[in-house]
């Protein structure tokens, strides 16, 4: 039996509270964790690539915080969507993965997790183990148990069928699935993203048709966090649009970008990946509203809060100390990461993108424009400017606080 | 290698005009005719219920025409579709059938094809074949290749789509199987009647997309045959509205089924279930519609044309002897259909409908209220007369010309 401690007024208020959007429904959950019931939540993710950024770690802290009392968290491996990924398209930016792929990026983002959940109340379930063995009447059954109509209300169906966009059938098909994998694991609460609110209803919809109880009896319960917008200061945090922290970067790359955000992200950001009580987060909103000091300030506590959640704090505050060093004397960091020179010849836009400098070349190249790349102290003008002029020891410089050092090719 | 007899001007005129309502792309198949090319022509049926109507016999004539050229009519069994059912339907009437049941309403429907196929040229395929070792990504990379759009332009669906009625998702999945049916069998031609065009023309595009060529390298051809009207010359004929003929109908059931049709039904019925030549057919047209002699002895032509073809020239006119001899002095036929007293209490309108004398119990219950019915030739009147007061060797009489007769009750 699971021990399950049932949690104080203020954890209570704390748990339902603090970084989240939305709980259906709301009451019956609490009643639930005031009862000391072990709860099965479960959480989803897509192993395409093996990154996982801060956005993730909002909903991880607020699992820790379910793990703590003693519940458990279901973690499903989407690797059967990952391996078919999404056969309509025919670009190459969403290809099929390998089983081998699909496993390493699982291990990878497992691993990253694993900085915030707890190992021992963490069940990770694979959807392979279910949808490899589903048969065509399965698929059948589950598609009747829905109308056209009410997928077409998600959101993002229903303004591409207003615009007459193509919607793929198989599509349709995918809210489904992932609703089944509720049902397979019999989770209480399902937790995810505000974008993701449809599909979980979906899935304790189907719970409620197969008679699985969920948290109150009706299938399972809705925890929703806020999406965390991303470095850009506009939309939410993602690996495909560049404007992300991963997870696993290293202190002094994660404090560099954390000190870039625009002062409007610094509540939500205190918010979401801090455990800076409630009272002094008003405090610090209050203040950047009235500027009553730097935003600076603000923002380099914020860094050091969550460098230190994910490192240290000791590797913090060196971080802090590199980047007071650089940002007010100019100064090169001592910790630069290093690069290799790729083989073969590129232009230094491309370079600047795979090395994770720029979110894309054409991104990189607007950074040239702006005057805001250097190699070795001096300014990168356009005009195609290749790598193979780049020597083992240069420095490049990006924005105000990111550099790579080039090294020797690898052989 | 298949001896394929190329059509003469006649029979490609025969072939591609009469009894047919539409042919896409026609002048692809009729070079395909004229160039002696083997042709494998698909034809799908619902092994749900027995019963094959005249209204199949329509597109199985034409079936035999392309087959005494020498080409291939596949078969396909839907036996998938029938076992599975509409996991929607909540009611008893589209109930999943056992695999037994299946097999035996298959094996039924297939000896009745055979009345008018050729069994030499006519090669059966069963669904389970292929859709029993359906994996979920074989649906999903299915359904990737149509959008929701494509599919609700289909009539039905946009007219139920447009007045708010549900669309199950898996009726999405339906088109689209039967459409993989023609991959599984490569077929050169798809038949069926005008409800069948949306259908047949996905198997048609997803043949394209897989890269098989079909008639003439775009994907199967559609070869529709009208609709053939019921008994009320209403609608479309089929066994659920009880207003058919079956094609293993006895002979003179047959032909007094056939002698009750609507004038305005004789010239369509002359055209999709006869050989009688297109001039004499256009002579039959003129003749009803100026009235220039009494319709019945159309009517009895065409009777005896049909059962004639599906019994034998005596059988028919036996048939019609009969027929006069009932019609003309109101004499009871001398090969009345025997049935069973039931066992138990029940309502005669239930009985009539039992024992195929109304479509159902309602009608029975109409007919009575009409003086339609009578028992050893006294009219019956309504007021809940029960079968248990029937006894063996009484003679049912509905409408002018149908008869049973009642034996002792099965223990």
């Amino acid at each position: 039996m699971v021990e399950v401690r049932k949690p104080t007024e203020e954890e209570l208020n704390w748990l339902t509270r603090r970084a989240v959007a939305e709980i259906v429904p709301e009451a019956e959950l609490v009643k639930a964790l005031k009862a000391g019931k072990h709860l099965r939540i479960k959480m989803g993710f897509d192993p395409t690539k093996p990154v996982i950024t801060l956005g993730w770690a909002v909903g991880l802290r607020k699992l820790r915080q379910f793990q703590d009392l003693g519940h458990t968290i279901v973690v499903i491996v989407g690797d059967w969507t990952a391996r078919i990924g999404d056969p309509s398209q025919k670009s190459e930016t969403r290809q099929m993965l390998t089983e081998e792929e699909v496993m390493a990026n699982s291990e990878a983002i497992l691993e990253q997790f694993f900085r915030i959940l707890d190992r021992e109340h963490t069940e990770i379930r694979r959807q392979t183990t279910w949808f490899d063995e589903f048969s065509l009447a399965d698929v059948v059954r589950l598609a009747a148990r829905f109308t056209v109509a009410q997928l077409l209300e998600r959101d993002d169906f229903a303004n591409r069928f207003g615009a007459k966009q193509p919607i793929g059938i198989h599509e349709l098909l995918y809210p489904l699935l992932q609703g089944y994998d509720s049902v397979a694991i019999e989770s209480d609460v399902e937790f995810g993203g505000t974008d993701q609110k449809f599909n979980i209803l979906v899935g304790r919809e189907l719970q409620r048709e197969v008679g699985q109880p969920g948290v109150a009896g009706n299938g399972q319960a809705v925890l929703l966090v806020p999406l965390l917008v991303g470095l850009d200061g506009q939309k939410k945090m993602s690996q495909s649009l560049g404007n992300f922290i991963a997870i696993n970067e290293p202190p002094n790359e994660m404090y560099g970008k954390l000190m870039s955000i625009p002062d409007s992200l610094i509540g939500d950001y205190f918010e979401l990946l801090t455990d800076v009580p409630d009272d002094e987060l008003d405090a610090i909103r209050e203040s950047i509203e009235k500027r009553a000091v730097n935003p600076m300030e603000h923002k380099k506590r914020l860094a050091r809060e969550i460098v230190g959640y994910f490192h240290s704090r000791d590797a913090a505050q060196q971080a802090e100390d590199a980047f007071v060093a650089t940002f007010s004397k100019g100064e090169i960091p001592t910790d630069v990461p290093e690069v290799p020179l790729p083989n073969g010849i590129f232009k230094l836009a491309n370079f600047l993108a795979d090395v994770g400098l720029a979110a894309s070349a054409s991104e990189a190249n607007r950074l040239i424009d702006a005057g805001a790349v250097e190699i070795n102290g001096e300014k990168v003008r356009r005009g195609g400017r290749k790598v193979d002029r780049l020597s083992a020891g240069d420095t490049i410089r990006v924005g105000k606080h990111r550099f790579v050092r080039v090294t020797a090719a690898d052989s």
